[in-house]
């Protein structure tokens, strides 16, 4: 779905987070996938998590700019794991602020990378209150990078589908899958990934879980003659703009 | 997304609609987009509206079976029209009433026509009860046709997708747009199949704005430089389970 | 609203509720406005309460028709206090059950007494199955009523408005206030209706104490310098269909 | 619903929009229906709609202050043709930010015209976030002008109801109409208010075809005989706050 | 919350579940709990889950009486791990159709049980109807239960509170977890109830993942620094109805 | 729920508010029964209400200052009757605004007083902003209190369940009573908590009918026999996070 009067290249995918770690557990998959096929993904990290996310380097007495430097090492790997570039913001987690500067920046990656899909944290949580953040400048950047009055270098972009990944507790931030991606080809490139944020190794086995289970539901929604593998991973996604389709499928 | 062990065979869409009327209306696009790729349509009409959807026949002083005649021959034409194939189960309407009876006949049709795709009403409308109770039914005996318990001939079926087509009034129905299907292409045919249907002459030009409106919000999701046509005509679609993907787009 | 070709008469109410006190407690300021206005009004009263509304009765030891014949007279008296005319169902409650049938009696109703407003229970209640069944049969009936197709004696029937009445536990029911009637000037005669029903004494001061919350809830919404009467008393209605206006206001 | 103590005059009505077009699109019914009345209309442009609504001025190479100036000369003919004032803040669209400031300002401007009716954007749209920040100031300017202790200048005002004019996706923005303005008698000037916007011309037939639309669903809440003019034209509205009434109609 | 006139006795706790193994996957936990104290559980099972939960059974070419035969000697042995007594309804599943007569069956186990809590599916599971059916007829039936003038043996019962236990899709089910259950100290009796349903292998290690996830987030709902066990356990609950408390916490 | 690290102590409750009233009329049994069992509670009371809660102290000609002191005064004496301390921001109200510095001073206050129970408004309230504003700002704190990296005096604090109190038109704001509290032990130290806002008389009995019939619905949704007062006082509360239980009751 590139636009029709933009260079020819491969499509381009920018993931938006707030924290460093996230698109590790929550899209490693639907990144690992897209660079597999050739195409260009870019990791907009608002912060490191250096507050909010990282307790076990705090309990060890670790500095704040010690914090910031083992997080970007991490997500430096994993993001090059999956295939992918990451650019950090480093604008401050626990609260992540919703600013017109930062909002800004963000118009900026937009017209910069031409993406040809957006993924992002829904726009609930009551557990944590960077990642809606993160995820209503994600989306206003969008419609203002859409506006060739919004002032800026770059070209302004078309309008993107935008995928919402699954936060760490859907039910309680009204998160329902609407779409489940099958990931199990790229299933061991995302746990290599995971193995990447060392500080969080009792995550790697429940986001396994995680996979294991939505593949079961995805399985379960395909029919159980699919010819599916036995075991397969899934990532869940929701979208709140409406999917334009050529067939019904 | 056919069953891995089924006959070889072209897919298979199959539509459940209350009226004789309502697959032209609401879903003539889509069965005739996938009849133009030779694939098959049959379509499942629970009633002829004959007391519901005929007004102008009975102020006109028509009988019941000359009613039902009339709407019979329209709707053939019109599936024929499109490229289908239409069963009429002669349920009556007005009401329409939700039995085990019918859904074990619809039972029998999916596991007869063993779908790709499933397309029904949405499950509510304030304003016709007919609507809702051929979606429950149709939903049920979707679930019911899977079980290899469940007794009758034929094949159990697979876990097709499902879409609910577009009420008359969609805000007051909780309808809201989650695919935007792309017509253009076959908007003559569809319009022809509209005009099969002689006595509800005033909804052809109501049903053709309606695409344009769909069109022009299509083009709004799909970016300003998408190469669409000048005059792109669309039909909205819900999806009461998740979408199974391979790539997020 | 009157239809434009319907004999030219005073303004028509029909209320329709599962249980002989129900159109007292939570209409009986509308009723008594409409009667005090020379309108008509007609309620359909499809129980007595025999079973689930008359634990008094029970544990005193009457019969069923004992029963049955106290709330009739009961009802009788306050619809006379309203101004209102009651027709009895007695269709049997604790469980009120949807039928073909019922709702034919209700369909007849419709064009007998040819509504210009309708009033009803909401559709939900997790304390009481006969409210919901009796909302679900009065919105049918009022869409059938309209189609000249649909058998029996009468007129075709326009299309009404519906005001659902406040119910036992609104929010536990989804109940919001979408109009607050004022029913100051009659109030006096909804509490004379009140106090027709002898055998539930203890509701007389709990449906006033809420007559004066919606009031106060009435002024709070309307303005502090509205003019209002010291003590303003109110009933709550939802809209389940959209207002037709000339003005906004 | 004036005021007890108010000067007796006409009906004020204040209209809050965020760009310099929106009050013609989808209020200007409403507010030729006021007019036609001898009634006063208020309209709170708070931008010119210059970034985020003037791509074609953009794109034929002009200046910010050029677009600004020919906005606003559009919206007072528009206005003007409609018979209201209306009244500019050039606060910066695209993004059009919640601050105090422009809440204090609008809070003066309700102190300022008093007014019996209030019209502005619903709370949700994602297409377009500075239609939600005009709603968020409209609805929190209208509490605090409300209040003896909020200082400024002007007499404090009663509680007006609020009207929720329709976006451009309604069921996108959780636009649902609850109220349907028969806006027939005064289409004629709608449509000529809207041909002063010069620079969208598509949108003319586009929301010619809405009001059809919108007429139709009137006359479907309305009942088929109610002496209505073949083709009546309305606009949908919301109401965020319940409605005072004296009698259910 | 026993009655205070009822004979003191040990609570009571009714399980009302469709199919033959829904209380082991669910509810096992909140059972073997309730067994532990000393409590009485009593399971009404509907239907033995003949023909929609026993697909292996089928495929192995067994017939119907011999599936419920299986079926039945699975659940008494997974009831009896857990302490708690089962009665089967044999009521035909694929599909459970609702029935006065199963309702009524129903009030009299609940007037013959005198439960202080109750548990049940969700009203919702559009995977599987036979849930909501069951789950709408324990509502009804408990509502029914307590009417004195409702006939049959038995005394009426209070008003005992409601949880519904998750279904297989959480999310496309409108369930949200309300009450986190720690039943790690039953744990080893849960996964014994499990291994008593041969044919559902598969179901064992799916259900145990489940409890160690809602466990987590018990952790995480409940502070880090509880004291609770290192491997948390839980189910989770919703609640149809509000808790009565004498303390917040 | 005390932390298991914690010094053993009383039981902690934060109450959060925006005006000097809030606790009394929403929360004061709460508070009564908690300080009753020899706990601790605190009220951080965001504003006096000084300027929108005021309106009789302002139409005396009153100054800004000597409304904050009555107020204060006011709030002092009935947090006394209650039992409990309160802490005074002076953050300045109508409108309270959303800002990192007062949300850093709760953090502060959540460390200081470790609370095992917290208090606030629901997060809708479309007729006073300063109660969203509020439990914004209580909701986001309690998440940055719990972060080891969060900068500031004090130890970190668990995650204590949180209950937000009834707002003045529940069904407006999406309140649903979740747990209703009996308060019937306490109800004359509520009343006199309330006498102490003398000026705000005219609510004293509006709370007091609102207490009697919450205590009404308390007792239909535990049933007829608990052995309950005649007179059940009671208040209503929602959860926003799950329930951690050890028992289902």
């Amino acid at each position: 779905m590139t636009q029709a009067n933009a260079p020819a290249g491969p499509r381009s995918t920018l993931v938006i987070t707030a924290h460093a770690g996230d698109f590790v557990w929550r899209a490693g998959g639907a990144i690992a996938l897209a660079a597999s096929r050739g195409e260009k993904v870019t990791i907009a990290c608002l912060t490191f998590g250096e507050r909010g996310e990282s307790a076990k380097a705090w309990r060890e007495g670790r500095k704040l700019d010690e914090i910031k430097a083992i997080r970007r090492d991490e997500a430096e790997r994993a993001a090059a794991t999956l295939g992918a570039e990451v650019r950090f913001f480093d604008a401050g987690d626990y609260p992540l602020l919703v600013t017109p500067e930062l909002t800004d920046r963000l118009v900026e990656v937009y017209r910069d990378t031409q993406p040809d899909v957006v993924l992002t944290h829904p726009v609930e949580d009551p557990y944590n209150g960077d990642h809606p953040a993160a995820s209503r400048m994600a989306l206003e950047a969008r419609v203002l990078a859409q506006a060739i009055g919004y002032p800026g270098p770059g070209e302004i972009i078309g309008a993107p589908p935008v995928f919402f990944f699954e936060p760490h507790q859907p039910e309680m931030s009204g998160f329902k899958p609407e779409v489940l991606l099958d990931i199990t080809e790229v299933w061991d490139t995302k746990r290599k990934a995971m193995e990447c944020l060392a500080a969080q190794q009792h995550l790697w086995d429940y986001y396994t879980d995680l996979a294991v289970r939505r593949g079961v539901q995805l399985k379960r929604n395909a029919g159980p003659n699919l010819g599916l593998a036995h075991r397969t991973m899934a990532e869940a996604y929701m979208r709140p703009y409406p999917q334009i389709a050529k067939e019904l499928a």
